[in-house]
């Protein structure tokens, strides 16, 4: 990093969530050389960040095993300047329910909490406390602060706020359904792709052409002939009508694989639109699927066959 | 309707949202035999109300043409016991900024609203009302309460809200995007199908099963080798694992079709599993496009057919 | 076999070719009770027997390892009225050279056979009879038979031909491809199918939607989507222009299982046509690969479950 | 053509027959400077004299509408040294039946063709001439010789042996199908390919991965996926076993054109074996269909898009 460079991430706020804690896996805790990372009010905020060179690159939650994709993270990607993912990372999903050190648990009546951490503890919250209000606050942290604050009795919220807020944990694994993980991303703009490992993940949003039955089928073709699997496949509403949908795509491979090279040009002809939102590591490093057919020497051997097709060895080239 | 049946509808409140304008679009507003629609708290409560037989019927949230599925509504029926979609309706999602009398937009500082609403109203409420406060409500219509009882200055709320609460509305029609609708859906318990109308769709949830590449390719080929087409596939995490989904589905079709009967039942084989959800006359009367192939007729031909290969005239079956 | 049944076999002449050997393989050769099986001068003829009742059964070449189908057999199963293959065999076709006893190989000059045959031995006959004149017969048994009456000098046919005509055979295993097979059917007029051993053969003939891309594609799908392998597929041309083509299909399962008869009502709706030409045990044995997505419980679990759906237990049927 | 060319087209003959036929509607008549087409007497006899030189191009059979593919034809281009198609021709199929000038219909005892014509007139023949032994012979030239020799009553054959033979045409046009076409293919050595002209065909034989279930389907989507059309697939049995095929494929493209080219390397990639019989002008002038997305711009874009993502403007290439 040289000095010119932005000196900070971009992370959604407040601190004190879990997208801090991504910031802090992915190594990002401030340095001397690198300053603090900057929490942001909302995914908009942190990617404008990066986009008006104000940040060198931002962390946002992409993806919840339990609620799907990151809708205000995908449509800031969508209608925004190009960004690229360039890292991930999963983080554990475990809240805690934190009160004011000394109130008991009988007490409780006003619990605040975001409304996604809320629909990942609905039952676990009505078997619990089935006498508290819910109340929804704009994050968990902020709940939290709250109820520092006196203005609520508890919050659900990751258990790093309660560090922050001086907080007493009274349960301290809050799931309806245990092991939720979320993906993070790192984004920055456009430049040097990270380079392939083997154990890659492209990223893509692809807009099929309207009124076109089969469309997603001849979509899931262009991977399908060119042997690339997909790890992720998620339609999101374009807004514009029910039924209209583009769809968020994982695909196992690199884009300097030739593979995946065919596939995006492929895409590139036949569908209304197409997104690159980068090629990068897979956090959980698993090796990509490559089947002998689909390897780049067999991408090589065939390219040099047609090659000399094209202009067989002693022919002149016509003029 | 007779003495004996349960008098009233059930659902999503409280009183004064989008919910309780569908349930009058589909002719549900209290009646002398029928009792008054009755709200509850939570998708769930509602579709129990009808499990437990205290309602005939439920409508709730669906589909939304900016949000996409209403999770929490999928995942009730879900994981729940079975319950069929019998009617649906779109209602025109129409915010608006509503005030207490006499209040001016400059004094507006703190304004609440549910988080699905602020998601469609959000650039809107950046352009309009920089300086004011978005905080978080349960419904919008308990934010329109709010405004009210002096809570906060404003909500962004379904116009009959301001009608209920004494509400002045300062901006009649508040979207980031014009033109939203949202589904509604009506559900009973499984009995008598509603008749097949030609202009009919049928709900399915699919799951496909784990560790398959393919797999989604070959659900969709399910599909497009009996002619029958898809206005909505929608992924839905199972909430088991990142890159684990199912996926809720209607088809161009109704279950008493020959065409959508073997697609269900190509789908019982191929799947890990198949809820059904339904099959019901569209809300906007689209005709449903049947190729010849897959016309009633070609089916009881080519059955016909295949009976006369399998015992051919004159031939005595074996015994 | 009651006294009023046709007593015998129609075969294709003449006697002393592998056809005659498929018969005896069959268990077809002469008894008391059945008569002498019947050799006739063509295909059609041998079929025609069977049609008008003076045959039980027809023997007749269906397809050989080397030169593919045998178009004479395909185009009059396909153009007559319906026969059904109740049997198959695989006979290994070995030529042999054979002279009036005496000659030397050095002394040939005139070789006779069939065009069929001369296309399996033209380059064991180029590299070892170079001087040799090979003139076309209508059949290997009429080319050995020209040997006995000293028209040719030599005759390239099967082994019982020399052992008929009193001819020494000089090679005993001519061929360019080691190896080669033919397969032989027998066919009888539509009745009772032979029943399945789950080693079973479809036999079809598929005639595609002219004009229209991708149609190949298609069919192959109907099977496909069923878990049904082939083990043939050949094109044909209806003859009528270049580039029109039927299809002549084997399929490894039996149309008493739910998978064969969903493809056959599957292909009777998408075709132009489609002749059925029986289901029967393959003569290798090999048992037909079943996933259990396409097994008969699977089928018969998943129309149980759509009759569920159809009329919910408790349900009153709509009258 | 420069004086050190060979002078001379080699055809399939004898001089008489329909392949002289397609020589003259090539073109290919004889000049001074090229000298006379010469006649060779097997497929295999006529492409070897390509192969070492002794001729420039060859004219063969390779496809007729009633018998299909000329099977001499394509494993002599399968097993020997790489030829090219250049140019193509149809050439109407219409026999006659031909006597010594005198002869009565009648008196007809002993008529000779060659089996492939026998093929096409064998309705004709038993319904005309029910009582005449039909001789098969090498060529139908070979059998007008021989009736002009006294060796026959008659022969079926093509029009212009009667003129060469001096014999008397007594029915002109005898077929039990009429309007049969056989395609001629005139072919060179590897060298300069035809320039594409919008209506051209690329003829392949494939041979698929043995054991393979569904890889004829995999080759066909490789076309589909970049919407290339096929006008020709027939299968060829390799002579390796019962149900082992190679397909002889005419898709409707040149190799120039990068979807083309792009199913070439995909079957490279996916098939056992490829081989290329060349890019060339369709005979019927048949402008190719090219959807928007296959056209030789989408493929330009789609790289362009491509090269901009692998390295993005501004972004300094990695060393």
């Amino acid at each position: 990093m040289t000095p010119t460079d932005p000196p900070h991430i971009a992370y959604l706020g407040p601190s004190g969530t879990f997208t801090e804690q991504a910031v802090v896996q992915l190594g990002g805790a401030a340095t001397e050389a690198t300053g603090s990372p900057a929490p942001f009010a909302s995914v908009e905020g942190a990617l404008d960040a990066v986009r008006s060179g104000r940040a060198r690159s931002a962390v946002v939650p992409f993806e919840n095993s339990v609620e799907g994709s990151v809708s205000a993270t995908l449509d800031a990607l969508i209608h925004g300047p190009a960004l690229h993912i360039v890292r991930e990372v999963h983080v554990a999903v475990q809240f805690a329910l934190m009160v004011r050190p000394g109130t008991a648990e009988a007490q409780l009546r006003r619990l605040a909490t975001h409304p996604h951490a809320e629909a990942q503890t609905r039952q676990w919250l009505a078997g619990r406390l089935p006498l508290c209000d819910v109340l929804p606050e704009s994050s968990t942290a902020r709940a939290a602060e709250g109820v520092a604050a006196g203005t609520y009795d508890a919050a659900i919220a990751a258990p790093l706020a309660a560090t922050r807020h001086g907080l007493q944990i009274l349960a301290p694994d809050v799931a309806d359904r245990p092991g939720a993980v979320t993906r993070f991303v790192q984004l920055q703009l456009p430049g040097s792709l990270p380079p392939p490992t083997g154990a890659d993940t492209t990223t893509l949003v692809a807009f099929i052409r309207h009124n076109h039955p089969g469309a997603l089928l001849a979509l899931l073709e262009q991977f399908a002939v060119r042997g690339v699997d997909l790890s992720r496949l998620e339609s999101r509403p374009t807004g514009e009508a029910l039924g209209q949908y583009c769809f968020a795509i994982d695909a196992d491979a690199h884009v300097s694989e030739p593979r995946m090279a065919e596939v995006l040009t492929g895409l590139h002809r036949t569908c209304a639109q197409v997104l690159f939102l980068g090629s990068y590591p897979r956090a959980d490093g698993r090796v990509s699927v490559r089947p002998p057919e689909a390897a780049d020497t067999a991408y090589e051997q065939a390219q040099a066959w047609l090659d000399g097709l094209r202009c067989p060895p002693g022919a002149q080239p016509s003029s």
